[in-house]
């Protein structure tokens, strides 16, 4: 069995018994070979199957286009919307996109990069894990020269473009929402506060209240994960306070769904006694028979100008001096778990 | 701004005035340099910011411990389960997985096949497009001695290794269900027969009913595809049919949904008047107020057994003598969406 890239110019060569500096030539298309030549190159070179060694055009030229993602989940519609705004920006002018995933763990981080940057890609593309604090494997990227772009959760390191959503005004407009409907005492399921995505969320929550003088009550504030149980732990904790909540407004749809499943299994009618609204817009949010109010993140967005802002850089070649802050400005989809007037889907505005 | 791959073996033995022989000695960890040296070489390698070329060395080596994962969708939740089965056997030797999604397209698919043979990956898990018929890019990684497994979905491949579910039971499994349920005019909502899992289960489908001398009524199976409105489409259809349908058995958890948000729509009561089962298990039939019925395809076992027979592979070096064909049993969870007389989940069995 032949092996790994054992054909050489060297085999064309022998075989047509011609200088390997021809074959060479007539590979690299130069017009110092005949158009005779050139055509019998290529044709034995199919035969023997020989491909050009793309490790050693990388090693040359310093350009794979490949273009490295690295999310916390792929499977988080959030996560494959921006993979696929990627895609769609990236993939017609000629790069290819290949993934890695961390699962919010730091050290799969470190090490899905390290891949990356192995595999001389031409620029990543990043969503920090939860539990990335250290960032040398992060400012890595930038020694070894390769451009960075982070979308949803970053890190601040200067020099280093973002697209985010501003976070603060969807906290802030789904909050806003729920007072309108009349709500007064509205629990936060906060998502973990070292994230600054969760922070500004809960920061446009408590503003929100503050704006409309509704007293803070601490107790109504618990933190809660991506996974549905913690949402429905936290309506058994908000049930055990002496007063009842109104309304919750969740940093995460998968808690908010969570959170609907235990008010529902305790009979509480959604969205009359409370409104629920959640934040990210997954897919399943209106999938159910009492659709979800949430928070679009507008991901597909988010991927495509992640892309451009990408572009920019490569064409400007201006990397350490250019730096981008793109901030999208977050929609919120207003459906029945919330709706208690029929009101339409209101979209914030673009603040930077 | 230092370029990539600009330090080399020669800037550190420049700066510690050795020859780039001992460098390299010391680098590979070599017992012909004292443990002094090899300290100091290691040193300086790091303040340089020195890495070993990974292509170089992969060039020389022919190994990466990079795995490749081919995928129509990364949001399916289906395909995430199963990266996440393989990356939970292959993290813990050592290798690092690296996806890409051809979004069902067979040129998208061709081309991240390059693009990973490009970065001279060391193994290939793929699932096929739709729509790929030529089979000249999936040969190419054969030819290039790169282990391929295929898993979920296949194309038939002298040498190549295959894990999947045993969709024709499961399509039989389904379709008895309904008919224990009492139903006797079951539509099925097939997918692409092109592709060997779909005719499977329709196959499966049609060899309950007859099983059970159930008259097989072409007019109640519909081809959809994996969106929403393809299954409501295909209930506006049936509804069109002078004679009432009390089932649906659909090839795909998204047109299942579809066609029950149709039925809702339309207030037929499931499952009174009308039971639904779906394939794939995807986590949303379980988050509705009415849970969907759906066939389990067990994907994170799938994951890890497509993970293990790449092991037994690579360390049996015989790649093109073994060729196991795993086949799972698949199981059916049995939901309220078509659960009139409360029975628990079945586990189909291994038939191979």
């Amino acid at each position: 069995m032949r092996q790994k890239g054992n054909v050489t110019i060297y085999d064309i060569s022998k075989q047509l018994k011609i200088s390997t500096a021809t074959v060479s030539r007539a590979l690299n298309n130069s017009d110092r070979v005949s158009q005779k030549t050139r055509d019998l190159v290529l044709k034995t070179a199919k035969e023997l199957n020989y491909q050009q060694n793309s490790l050693a055009l990388a090693l040359k030229s310093g350009k794979t286009n490949n273009i490295g993602v690295v999310v916390p989940y792929i499977n988080h519609s959030f996560f494959a919307s921006v993979i696929r705004g990627i895609e769609e920006e990236l993939t017609p002018v000629g790069y290819h996109v290949i993934i890695c995933q961390t699962h919010e763990n730091v050290e799969n981080e470190a090490k899905q990069i390290q891949t990356l940057l192995n595999t001389h890609i031409d620029g990543i593309f990043m969503s920090v894990s939860k539990t990335t604090q250290d960032i040398d494997h992060i400012t890595n990227i930038l020694n070894n020269n390769v451009p960075l772009i982070f979308f949803d959760r970053k890190k601040e390191i200067t020099g280093v473009s973002s697209v985010t959503i501003d976070d603060f005004q969807g906290g802030f407009m789904a909050t806003e929402h729920l007072i309108k409907q009349g709500c007064k005492r509205i629990a936060h399921l906060s998502g973990d506060l070292n994230l600054d995505i969760y922070l500004k969320r809960y920061e446009g929550y408590l503003d929100a209240l503050k704006a409309y003088n509704i007293p803070i009550d601490r107790d109504l504030i618990i933190e809660v994960n991506s996974k549905l149980e913690s949402g429905a732990v936290a309506v058994q904790q908000l049930y055990n306070l002496p007063k009842k909540i109104d309304a919750i407004f969740s940093s995460s749809d998968y808690a908010a769904l969570g959170a609907i499943q235990e008010l529902r299994a305790r009979e509480v009618k959604i969205p009359d006694e409370v409104c629920v609204v959640g934040f990210s817009n997954e897919p399943f949010t209106q999938y159910m028979e009492m659709p979800i109010t949430s928070v679009n993140q507008t991901p597909v967005l988010m991927g495509k100008i992640a892309a451009q802002v990408f572009l920019e850089q490569i064409n400007e070649k201006k990397r350490m001096t250019v730096e981008k802050k793109v901030v999208l400005a977050p929609e919120l989809c207003i459906r029945n778990s919330s709706n208690k007037s029929k009101i339409e889907t209101k979209k914030g505005k673009v603040r930077i």
